[in-house]
């Protein structure tokens, strides 16, 4: 099949359970399911023998159904619920045919079937948000007292610890996880007719057609919508705006290991980096760019789906269309980006040692804070950035640690130097920081 | 003074209490406010005696500092809180000087002065919202059972009625109204020091700092943060996604506006329309426009936040700086949205007239769907999609009422065929579905 | 194939002839192309056997490697060149196998890959471009003095023609067309080897790396780029905007179409419109509808290859495999929309009489700029205001047309008030901006 | 005055000439200079007494209006030309008042001013591209044999020279010139009248309005458009284009910069870093950190440009106003770039101690790729590769130099080992590459 993608552009998901919950055949199997939870809800209220529920499930199995037909013939009606009403309504006998998609629009059986793909994918995603999270708890466990160069705008600034920055990210992916939860479990069913409002479903009475919804809901594990939601598109912009920050949330992590497994830092290495056509001693920080090549991606889709939200009429032309492939590549960077640092937190490797040796890469200038306020309480503000900055640059013209220069200024008599310049003895909360960080479940 | 804004390209946002709200004096305010609350909170941990805190507070005055000096000093250092602590501390006395801004980092007091600032606005926000959903309520129960019709892909699809239109969208109000107000109540308070370990805060004890910023959040009435969150940026994500839903909302009731409010269609007008300069004549649907206008901004703004998330380190070389202005933008096309929303609904002209007239455009087609349910029952859906295309073209050409063509069709016969085509009775549940969405608080 | 995906989701693109030319197989294809082409440079310059170049181009044939088996063993590398390399090696002779990829790395492959595809693609676009050009050329000069209402802000303002209109559309579409020629003639391609030194050609003199890149890119039929340019992405920055760009073009196209389609408006109509799987009579703008949906998704993707342009290092970990999907998308939906474009253009229904008829939708106000310009001239630009407010007014109230309300009124005594109040005369410029527009080939 | 901002929040851009140039209050002179313009092409062309020209030229003074009050009384008609027009009548004398936006709509005025405001702006963003450029060019030819490690995905890959580094930098830089010089040349004047056809124009002849536009365009020193591109947005396009480009360009400069700053690597620092508010050591790299949040913000500002090109009619309701602010913020993010990208290269410093210290991190690594293929050709791929990766672990495991390692392989016998593994041979072409860049002028 030479039009058809196999991931080859995508290592970042190539392979990944999301890979198959959100492929076309996924999508092709959650649209039958919709159309088959229609047939049984309508059999349930009594719109519907009970037989046509019953024939259209049996009908709707994906296998029968070939995909790129499907699409071929999806472009004169711009969707591919058209010629899947008639392959299905094909596929049932002469008695219910007349209940396959009966009521229905194109839009209610597409966007069922998308938040059903999302419902199954995010199931995968949070179990991969499982994973990272528990490997870094046990990261920052271990490193609670790790001593490390804290840094900010590329220079170090003051020590902090590797559990402090563990603990951290683990917040950032609950943060994540918490969100796509809430996400997740209010994704409710789509169901209005051809605008809206349940008109073609030939119910008794006015309550009716909100009974089959309730109905119609349940049968597919969704929530039951207030409204029909074809031009509310909160849903979909929840899904955008969740995935996008754990897209952004994984980021952070990979954008602190490639910074910490630099050549020269190499505080941080991927268990199993990945390997170089032409340099066979490299070791590349594979997983950590595939996610953040995932969290520069996930913006831009966001960005496309919160646009749609401005939907004219009851049916947009164009908005609507619009959200189908970014909705599906969110989804897919999110599981490929969560696939991703499940093993890369697994398999971290941790260098204490460099670390620690960094931490003496400024002679001492990395505590300069803890010295500039000890000294401003003796000499006063003004006169303590003066002896600092002036020993910064000694300590960087003659390489001398700072304890050294400092030794006979009178504004550090009687104190001692190589305790208060010992980065190890300076990260202030670090720990019950980490230990707080670590009590969220 | 020649450099500075004063709206003029903004006419969405200007003269708003959004735009007042978010402007550079504000920011200065917020940032004087999270000093002064840093000092404070300072004195009653007993880490600066009970003077400083007053004295801070007292120097603490935005009317006493240039925001364009500010600006400018602001260059050297990336940042505009280094130029704003050297102008406060020497605003104060000798005594009280040491203990301004004393342990904390630019980015302490910068996200600090973001969250109070956006706090601030979205409490205007909220206020709008709040008008909004209040107008669109009552033109949804007066509205309740005026049909009109239903359209998808710019096409007539079927009736529905301008009760369920205005019931979406304030359910769509509502959800932003939630999402915002979840935000602003979990905003947090921003306090780590240098590199978010809280170490410059020379406290007695390992949790000394922890309180500290639990005083200091207090003071500032934000919430207190679970971790310094200088590059975990869940706050400023749940922003970005909040608004960026909030514009889309409002763009969705903007876009619907546009489309009824053409010249052709004219079922609604907006009760002031903007002048033209050329055209006497003209009523331009402007607040609409600025709406829509806001609503194409915003999937940017926020997607730019978005790619802030994953940033580097203890503090980022870009990404954070890279924050500030979008997310002020965001709060303020929202602000402005939000304003220009509640005066759109508040007097918003709707033509139960016009809806009807053009019920009958296409001759009946409108109910298409309906007859086509009825003929199928009778001769199957084949047949049935046969005789009403059939009838669709000989209506269109020849300009009689689908009725009336009908008439002799024996698919039909015995049928009340005006009842059948009469699209005032096949508006479905359109009314249970308004009254249950104005159920809602 | 469950994991790949048909194009169920992509009606704007299935089955173009841009989908099979962006599709994995068409990498795939590329990429061996890049291989081979590098075998051959390599012995057309001495630096490798005269049979390895044939004997890597004779196994470079895409039909003998397994798509998704690479896909998946990208994975660990983190890009398809890897296993390619591996797989392709295995296919050659032991004689052969040391040239294959040598002195190359992944990014020399699969940047020069994706320019192949470009080029072919934009090839296919620039062809559909042609003819939807012709078509409206055809259309403007055929309607070069049909008069139709200007609508500015959703407002009839004064009259234009749809010659003008058409040809507006048709200069965008040559806008288009100028800045993808320009952008695909200067398509380099990649070589530069591990870190862009050209340092693993085992050449006689410090020039001959340069040559064999010129050798290599005349095989491809590429441009020879002056510099390995593996993080200097001009021409993937290039593509982005000259995609987006026409995205955009012929989403104006597309905006039009939808709102001139509307069922209240008809003054367009796509020649073949889309079915609906409810309402037989329905004739979606589905054509204009999935044009409209690519230039909204198409920003989004610019934007991400835009921000992939600050890529650091050598090789970016994460700003380069951001590209390949995106860049991917861009073809692919300007792809689409440019065969959609064609299709629609070249069908589209005009209606001079319902534009005709619209023109008096106003009852002459449509004109009041005219009236106001003679009016100011005999009594002033503020009486002249006075009098055609208060004019506009009374029509619209009454249902009179203006020529009639004005008939008693001093200021436009002695004037021929049906001829000034002509919509059909009052098109000024319209007919020769066409002609002009039209000279332009 | 509370509601204006200056620059508090943009430290990028405050104190620019870029800023001066792009604010309110430019663009107020440039839509006077638009108004003016028009007044004297109309007496030019014998539409006007050529008193009116003189009169409206010498009331277009920007110092004369009020911007906040214009921008206030620009809300009820969606745009500041509407009150500025008034503003600009009401300082005329009667007899020329009529002449005033004669013909015009306010589309016009504004698109006209805002080319001319970009025009002026990019004026000043080349020159400080030109001072890059030289700087880079200074650079690139003193460190042309300046050997440093080549990275790829964060790694050691080969080695590199700094020359060639800085080279491409500048071809980067010069690439963008060369895209806003093209841009610049290009930009048009806009003038159309109400819906684009110059029917407001009471010229003697059909042609006579082509000739004021193309007098008005002189007036101006913008070009002359073919057609009035009232929604014809290719000159806003190419600018979002051109500028998203330079953006990316200058952050990929920075981003470089801000790697090889790192405290662990320095390889290059700003010549004046930016302090910090607590740690005197610190020197921060300011400049790099504002480029690269200008290029993670222009690409979020060019997608909404890209996005206000499928609009709809002869003036869209909501996608010309979406422009106004993201055209101003690109330019602005643009020139604030552009000049520190100046400051930066011409105050870099760099380090070839600390290069030539890191190319030996790796004991020899750094150059596998040659020693594999030197021993490829004797033993054969394979072996070559386990020879290579079994003396890179002992190299990493014992730091040892790979020349020791490799002394007794026979693959390497007789080879001078210390010459093969020396970075500072392993430069390929750099330095021809370098030459060759540098000849661009």
């Amino acid at each position: 099949m030479h039009e058809s993608d196999a991931g080859l552009l995508a290592p970042g998901r190539a392979g990944s359970a999301a890979e198959a919950a959100t492929g076309d055949h996924a999508f092709l199997r959650a649209m039958l399911d919709a159309e088959a939870a229609l047939a049984r809800a309508q059999s349930a209220c009594g719109l519907a023998p009970a037989t046509a529920g019953r024939a259209v499930t049996g009908a709707a199995d994906a296998g029968e159904f070939d995909v790129r037909e499907l699409a071929l013939r999806a472009r004169s009606g711009g969707n591919p619920v058209i010629p899947l009403v008639a392959a299905l309504s094909a596929a049932v006998d002469d008695a219910s045919r007349p209940f396959v998609h009966r009521g229905a629009t194109s839009q209610d059986i597409l966007d069922t079937a998308a938040m059903l793909v999302a419902s199954r994918t995010l199931a995968l995603v949070l179990e991969d948000l499982a994973r990272t999270a528990a490997a870094l708890a046990r990261l920052a466990a271990e490193h609670r007292d790790t001593p490390m160069p804290g840094r900010t705008l590329t220079q170090h600034a003051v020590p902090t610890t590797f559990g402090l920055k563990a603990a951290g990210w683990r917040s950032l992916v609950l943060d994540a996880r918490d969100r796509l939860t809430a996400v997740r479990d209010g994704l409710p069913a789509q169901l209005g007719g051809a605008a809206g409002t349940l008109a073609a479903f030939p119910a008794g009475d006015d309550e009716a057609g909100l009974r089959l919804v309730a109905v119609y809901a349940r049968e597919l594990g969704l929530a039951e919508p207030p409204l029909p939601w074809h031009t509310l598109r909160t849903p979909v912009a929840d899904l955008a705006g969740a995935l996008a920050f754990t897209a952004g949330a994984l980021g952070k992590v990979a954008a602190d290991v490639l910074a910490l497994s630099r050549t020269e830092i190499a505080e941080l290495a991927e268990g199993s980096g990945g390997g170089s056509s032409a340099m066979p001693h490299k070791a590349n920080p594979v997983r950590a760019t595939l996610i953040a090549a995932a969290a520069r991606r996930a913006p831009g889709a966001a960005a496309t789906l919160y646009g749609s939200v401005a939907a004219e009429d009851e049916r947009p032309a164009g908005a609507w269309h619009a959200e189908w492939e970014p909705l599906r590549d969110l989804l897919r960077l999110v599981g490929g980006a969560a696939r991703d640092a499940a093993e890369l937190t697994e398999d971290l490797r941790v260098s204490p040692a460099a670390m620690r040796r960094h931490l003496g890469l400024t002679g001492g200038l990395i505590v300069s804070e803890r010295l500039a306020a000890v000294a401003e309480d003796r000499v006063g503000r003004t006169r303590a950035k003066e002896i600092l900055t002036e020993a910064a640059v000694r300590s960087r013209d003659t390489g001398s640690p700072l304890a050294e220069i400092l030794a006979g200024e009178p504004a550090f008599e009687g104190l001692d130097l190589d305790e208060l310049t010992d980065p190890a003895r300076y990260t202030g909360c670090a720990g019950p920081l980490t230990d707080r960080a670590l009590e969220r479940r």
